[in-house]
């Protein structure tokens, strides 16, 4: 697991969100999840119930892009039964047993016949992996290593109830309509069956944090995307392809209930304004997180950060998709996530709300010299020694906002808290000092700057020693 | 105090300068200066003894940007006498005891009525605090704390002989034309009382660098403003913002005095000529300085670099405003600035000069391969090993002059001194070989690329281990 | 000597090449070469034995840019013969012990008289020193120290039975034409006498590389030049001014068999693909190399770079000019040089070849989304894990092939080896998923924005800590 869990002696939150966020994750473990079929319908269904989702239906067959919709996929019961009738796997006992899209059989076969079909983990023999047969034609069961290798010649009964046939794939949105219609997407897998980290955390706070927000204004308008992995966000991309222009920031959600610090993963360009909030975030939070370059593997940031669309979506997770033992197996499960971690997950991404809708640009309406903050009540009048933080964030923002830098950028640059800036700049705006920066014209040409600056001071910290 | 002090061993430097320098700030120490009044005039008039200044008068109640000139503040006595008569604080004994624009008051009133108006610093039981109160009506007395704890309870004579009536702000400027327009700009902010470091220093540094330079041919035009800092920067700004297109550099002094190492605080914009410079000669100082970022509070570069203004100008200090336990107290005297460290400053103010007047873009007029620089006596004819440092100096400034790049920048690409780059140019000029760049034309794409090759060699250190 | 030796226990590499390598400087170490003269025609027909060679002589007299061919120099022999009658230093035995470029004299001289004509190395008293006097007309002798100081008072007969003359100065050039006129340039000086590793080492590499291209297919075309250093790449400077503009890539060779790691010295602009390439190619050598910023002195890289070519040159070495004790003395000799130096620094110049060759930028056809490898055989089918480094180089070839990557920037930013994602690169152009892009449209776009992912990976690093 990466990075190391919350420190022992830190008071847990308060056990609410958390205890429910993890409630609601054992509620969708059970669920046997593929990239079709009615497990996909049954879990749409579960968040449904808590945040109003609009479902599609693509029909098999569909082309999208380089890619076809599968035939639907649904399982009622897998099993080997063993020479002596016992059933030595079973898909009931736990949903991993049988590859995903294992093709219909029943038939009776020497061990070596089904041998190559029978998967385990050799190095952790008491888990089951999970394993997939999405796009080749074939069956297979998965299965604790330790019974593996009990199991003795002989002819063994094999029985895939499953049916794959002309259906559909499903998916969901969330739709929170804004004051604009610029996006903030935020997108989970709900491919996976009983898999609690991956990708249970996820679903359960996209739900949650829809849920939150649709319970407060706010500027943006927020999407959320409850979609099957790769096929699922294809699907979505191209029926969506005319309203990616309104994708200002996103948000690929996974791996949130683990012990591992949180990690954020960058978008394929690298300096979005999501990159330095969640970079900025992801430092802030108790314990650190750690911040890794966009690699074109992973999660649904694979399609979303392809060239023909490149957009400006990072990743958040605890831990990274095969960064921890457990991952992809059995050992994935209930007892892997707490309501701790869940909780604390949840606050990032609520925090990353927050500050997208009140970071922006602002306009010094008084740019010549200092304005006057103590006729405004803005300031101390007995002149002493240095000035309070909060006069501090009034002078950063004050000389800052040519229209250029965001409160992000100055809560940066001013080593200052967010809070204390954006606090600031609301104070000052009050007091008619700041007006919203026109959009987008200075950015370019600030952004430089500010790297430019950066730069000059990372040199300076060097002659200093 | 930021830094240490210089090496003990060090030898003095000529007594002559420096002790000058401290004779002139003593001269100025005893005076009560605010940001309006007599004391500021009679401080002029001691500058004006030395240097050539245009004074100006700007009456209270003119408009200045966001801020107005308050009225003029003069003051004659104060005191407060306590029950036994005694003169508990006396404005005679020190100018810090009256807190900078009281109002004048004549009453008897009891300890706890006048309670409030009394500061002192309970850390620093035997300094006065320097503290002000410029634009809210209002008295009050400074004192040491362990004088502070000894009154008694009863009631005190309060007595504030000032005025606070309609009358001028006074600041003085002195103008060294040169062969250009193009501007140096020197600020030094003149209100503060008896403080020795804060900012005698930099007046007394401000003053003697006008009379040298003044002394010798310049290219540049050099501007020295004497102001009140804040409204009388303000001020200034308001009557010269036509001609602010001629400051090409400029340096706020100030507590030049004191036993810290040098510090560059940079511009707003950080990546100047000025930033470049002293960045340059506060790294080559002995002891070697530090160089800190911009922010927005210090002294007058807090209205030269605001955002309507966003002038190039830089700050020199040794230590830095509030980052020295005397600072603001009647600890701030003349035993705590030395002739030694008023003279290294002066010296570096002067390298300063020198460097920006040498400081220029050559083009190579015979770019094509090298020149024979043999046949015009400038290498040695017996090839051997390698060339001496002269020679170097000569094929850098060859290599590099395509009108991109400066001196300095040539001398930093290098590590080869100024001043042997600097005499090899002019040899190199001499015969013919360069010839001044064209203002400006290649200088932005320059400075990309020179930053661009800054970047790649500190990552070839990294691949050099 | 810089860097340092191969790890003792590595076997040695493949006699063959390395012995050849060896065998062909150890025919041009006894040519008495100078900047003109027969012993360059000598090397240059050794050269031509082995490729084909297009011959140059340009006259003495010829003006080029700011030079003059010189007289063409030639000797037969020189001595100094002392008073017992013997020669006290003598030119048949070692070529160095005449100052190159010695005007013709014939003269009996008191020992004070020639004393100033004797040149020694008083650290090294074993060694000879190379010296010349190409442009002042004088004569003079290089000697063992410890010879030197054995002379005693006395008559000295001093011979020098040399010629200068009008007659023209020698280059050659191997051009090898490729599909494309874009050039690759491999410059190589030819004009120091018995010095092995400065430079038979250069020629020999020279010519087995020239020899090894012509034997293979190739997209470039690739241009040797041998010349006399300095005056000789300016006279093929000057003849070649219009096709300047063809050269892509270029390398300065020298320094290639002692024992140190190889060195690459960035050409004057530091960011040419050339310096990417073998800045990767010297750090991945074994034992790994380093990379040294331009300077204006060193090799024929002085009049390449100079401001009025500027050409796309860097320059491999093993240890730099001056950079070991024995450069420029009768100690560079065929022992200082190994078959197993010189053949791996052969190697690196074939991997550069192979590797321009190869390099280029893709456009992924199919870019929105991830193209469906297994449909096309070129991904596994039951999804487990991790992707394989196949796979991985095939995501990351489609993710950044947008037209502004190259091959090299992509190995380099996945961390890859340039080998898989240049066989990827292969499979994925053969599946019809990528096609090569318009040249340079995206090019300084991407470089760009590459250096700002690269910043920004280098502050990942600092967070992660």
């Amino acid at each position: 697991m990466t990075g190391t869990p919350s420190a022992p002696g830190k008071p847990t939150p308060a056990a609410g969100v958390g205890q429910a966020l993890h409630a609601f994750a054992s509620q969708l473990y059970p669920i046997c999840r593929s990239i079709t079929g009615d497990g996909v319908r049954q879990t749409l269904d579960l968040i449904g119930r808590r945040i109003e989702l609009k479902r599609c239906e693509v029909p098999s067959g569909t082309k999208v892009f380089d890619w076809e919709v599968p035939l639907e996929w649904n399982i009622e019961d897998a099993c080997v039964v063993g020479p002596e009738g016992d059933r030595a796997v079973d898909f009931r006992a736990h949903n991993l047993h049988i590859v995903s899209y294992s093709e219909p059989i029943h038939r009776t076969l020497a061990f070596e016949e089904i041998r190559p079909h029978l998967y385990s983990l050799p190095g952790r023999p008491d888990w089951i992996p999970y394993r997939t047969s999405y796009y080749r034609r074939d069956w297979g069961f998965c299965m604790r290593d330790r019974e593996l290798q009990s199991l003795r010649p002989g002819r063994y009964e094999v029985r895939v109830d499953s049916s794959l046939a002309p259906g559909s794939l499903s998916y969901a949105e969330c739709v929170l309509p804004g004051q604009s219609k610029q996006e903030v997407l935020f997108f989970t897998h709900v491919c996976h069956p009983s898999l609690a980290n991956d990708n249970t955390s996820g679903m359960a706070i996209a739900t949650f944090l829809a849920s939150w927000i649709g319970a407060r204004p706010h500027r943006y308008s927020y999407r959320f995307v409850f979609a099957p992995g790769t096929i699922g966000s294809l699907c979505w991309l191209s029926r969506n392809e005319q309203r990616l222009k309104f994708v200002r920031h996103g948000l690929v959600l996974g791996l949130l209930g683990d012990p591992g610090v949180l990690t954020y993963k960058r978008s394929r360009r690298g300096d979005c304004e999501i990159d330095q909030l969640l970079s900025y975030l992801v430092s802030q939070a108790d314990p650190p997180g750690t911040v890794i370059d966009f690699e074109p593997y992973g999660y649904d940031e694979r399609q979303l950060c392809s060239p023909g669309f490149d957009l400006p979506v990072g990743r958040l997770t605890r831990s990274v998709n095969d960064g921890y033992p457990q991952y992809h197996s059995s050992a994935d499960d209930l007892e892997l996530i707490s309501a701790g971690q869940l909780e604390r997950s949840l606050e990032v991404c609520q925090r990353m709300v927050e500050t997208l809708e009140s970071n922006r640009r602002y306009v010094n309406l008084s740019p010549k010299g200092e304005p006057r903050l103590g006729k405004r009540g803005l300031y101390g009048a007995i002149g002493g020694r240095s000035p309070a933080d909060r006069e501090r964030a009034m002078l950063w923002i004050l000389n800052q906002s040519d229209g250029s830098a965001s409160l992000l950028d100055i809560a940066q640059r001013s080593s200052l808290s967010y809070a204390a800036i954006q606090q600031a700049a609301e104070e000052l705006a009050g007091a008619g000092l700041l007006a919203a920066a026109k959009p987008d014209s200075k950015r370019r040409k600030a952004s430089a700057g500010r790297a430019k600056r950066a730069r000059a001071k990372k040199a300076v910290s060097g002659e200093k020693r």
